[in-house]
């Protein structure tokens, strides 16, 4: 076989389905988020603003934060040498894992490199360590749930997204006896819409299950401290175990799982990737902790935030811009081509200095690729004003904005 | 089934095998290492010299790699605050791949947020956009290229470690035409032994094969400018790819692969642990950029370290510390027995302030248990005197060095 040959077969077949990743060179400013610099095609630097982070309450230019973390580098050094078995346990990774506990009612809390890798590994050992287990997956699960989920071995149940009359009947099905994990997100980041998630607790106690909640895009945002929709809805203490992430509205990088010490102690014992990895550098648990504390005793920030979405919200509908339904901080619009959107994306950038990256399958099915708009409470009425214009006049021009509207 | 009743009998038997593990928390200090703070079991701290590192080099403390975190810090904030597809590419990637693309003579590379990551994703991806491809995978390979490997669906074949004739017999086994990747290491890293990559080469190039190399405990450490024993061993150019670590001797934290642009882009633009991961946050791309930088320019502390490690040999063989073979910078000390080992360690921390972690099953294999000692530029001559005289008296104390030795 010639490899070459299929491999750039594979790369042509992205590029002839509009689905082939161009990387926007960026470079971010700490303090004139969420201004940034574009690296353009002829080598200049210009300045656009970015509307498709995650940095939701721009806790990455975050003076607490940002400090925390200067002074840890100072104190500790930059990376740990090692795995947290083998000399990679520091202080920094302890306090920060106890004030995930606190922050989410747990009894213990673990911290991993990425978020991708707390699904694989949570889910991945749990379903592994309980023999004949059945795990039920909400349809639209994030793809590092998937991954531990087949990593698992477990026999795998899918419900239709957000369906509890769904997941009661497949959960029926099952032998009763058999142990249960029922996964599930409460934002899914792509639709912004939100889980029933104490509907979803009454079955699966029903059921006698443990229940696995993805919290990423809520972490920080909802809830009297920035728990999470659980907190907010009143049901953290319903739900069995908790995944967050450190690398969106509290600004660093990095995942964590809070729950029972119990499983929080066989997650730690036995996923090889947890075990067989370099843990985060101390500085970064250190910003970490101080995004966390910042944000639990700053809840005018999340205010400011669910403002701005709701402004812009209403500005983008008024425009005509198709704005899919959302009960989040997440503005999906909706543009239905992999083509039009990437070069939707192209025009905005090159035109307007608006960044707005083009999402298109496998991240979303195909037929619903669409700009994924993320406001912050740093994005002002002016910068909204020129996107609701950018995107009207783009949109018109690329035919998926009506003429007549507005 | 009683869950929590399963989650004890798993963690019991750990325990009862002397595999339980238990994390020692330190608080490591930049410019005394590798003198650190550990929290004994009374919350009291104490220094100890940490003797298990994989921080070779002491780059984590490393004033230049240190001095670029922090700049990058202030001018870019922490966390990108995306996919490296959504907002998630900035400067310092884009230059530390480069750099890292350079240092192997590769036309491209691609960085991951770990190691484990940079083997699932390129071993995952490579083999699974290949039909009927044939993986041969060394007996002692890591972790994660084991994973990697199994999450490409390829037909796997493992040949005896470091046993170039048995490799030629399995890949004469199979169909000429059929893709084939020899994947291996060349430091292993629990042995301290070194591949035959030239042989190696040799027989992949005969059968038509890719090349995959781990150079993780090697990269900063050996060749010229620190490339890795391939570099050394003048045999990169041969090598198809090159994965390699920025945890270890480039002090910081994160993986990337190093090879063709052709298939850096396949990797890149399907492997889903890579596209649904919030990026490594760009300070820490511009301190290992400063770390490769600053190491392929100080060839004299990849000296120094050759040196302690013959030095220390030395000293542990005159003392009759069972140091096992090794052609590399790892001293592995066989001990043989889980809960010993264990002991073992107790009794540095404890009464000695030496801290060298028991390395147990599942990471080695069970009666092969042992302390993985590690020098570096560093530790002093006092030091290893205090090393050698605390390992002659536990071991003697435990029964595990023979009373007349030395």
């Amino acid at each position: 076989m010639n490899l070459n040959a299929r491999f750039q077969a594979l790369l042509a077949d992205m590029k002839l389905e509009g689905r082939y990743r161009t990387f926007i060179e960026l470079e971010r400013l700490a303090g004139a988020f969420p201004a940034a610099l574009w690296r353009a095609q002829d080598g200049l630097r210009r300045h656009v603003t970015v509307w498709c982070s995650n940095d939701y309450l721009g806790m990455g230019q975050n003076p607490d934060v940002l400090a925390a973390m200067h002074q840890s580098l100072d104190f500790s050094g930059a990376g740990t040498g090692g795995t947290r078995n083998i000399s990679g346990t520091n202080r920094q990774h302890v306090a920060l894992e106890a004030a995930l506990a606190d922050l989410h009612d747990k009894e213990s809390a673990l911290i991993f490199t990425s978020g991708w890798i707390s699904n694989l590994a949570a889910l991945g050992t749990l379903g592994r360590a309980l023999p004949g287990c059945a795990i039920f997956s909400d349809a639209l699960n994030h793809n590092s749930m998937i991954e531990g989920i087949r990593r698992s071995g477990a026999e795998r149940f899918i419900f239709r997204h957000n369906d509890v009359a769904h997941l009661d009947e497949l959960m029926g099905q099952v032998a009763p006896d058999r142990p249960k994990i029922v996964a599930f997100e409460s934002v899914y980041s792509m639709d912004g819409d939100v889980a029933p998630i104490a509907a979803i607790c009454d079955v699966a106690e029903k059921h006698g299950a443990i229940t696995y909640l993805d919290e990423v895009h809520a972490v920080g945002l909802y809830g009297a401290r920035g728990g999470g929709v659980a907190e907010r809805d009143g049901v953290a203490h319903r739900v069995t175990l908790i995944e967050g992430t450190l690398a969106k509205a509290f600004g660093v990088m990095g995942g964590y799982v809070a729950g029972p010490a119990l499983m929080m102690d066989v997650i730690r014992s036995m996923a090889d990737s947890f075990i067989f990895t370099t843990s985060l550098c101390p500085h970064l648990a250190a910003g970490a902790l101080a995004a966390v504390n910042h944000v639990a005793t700053h809840p005018e920030e999340r205010a400011a935030l669910a403002r701005n979405v709701e402004t812009l919200r209403g500005m983008l509908l008024a425009a005509g811009i198709p704005v899919m339904d959302s009960a989040s901080h997440i503005l999906p619009v909706l543009v239905g081509d992999a083509h039009l959107c990437k070069r939707t994306s192209d025009l905005l950038l090159q035109e307007h200095d608006i960044y707005v990256q083009p999402v298109n399958y496998p991240t979303v099915p195909r037929g619903t690729e669409r700009l994924r708009i993320t406001t912050t409470p740093f994005h002002t009425q002016e910068h909204m004003r020129a996107l609701v214009y950018a995107l009207r006049t783009v949109g018109r021009q690329l035919g998926w904005v009506e003429q007549r509207a507005a």
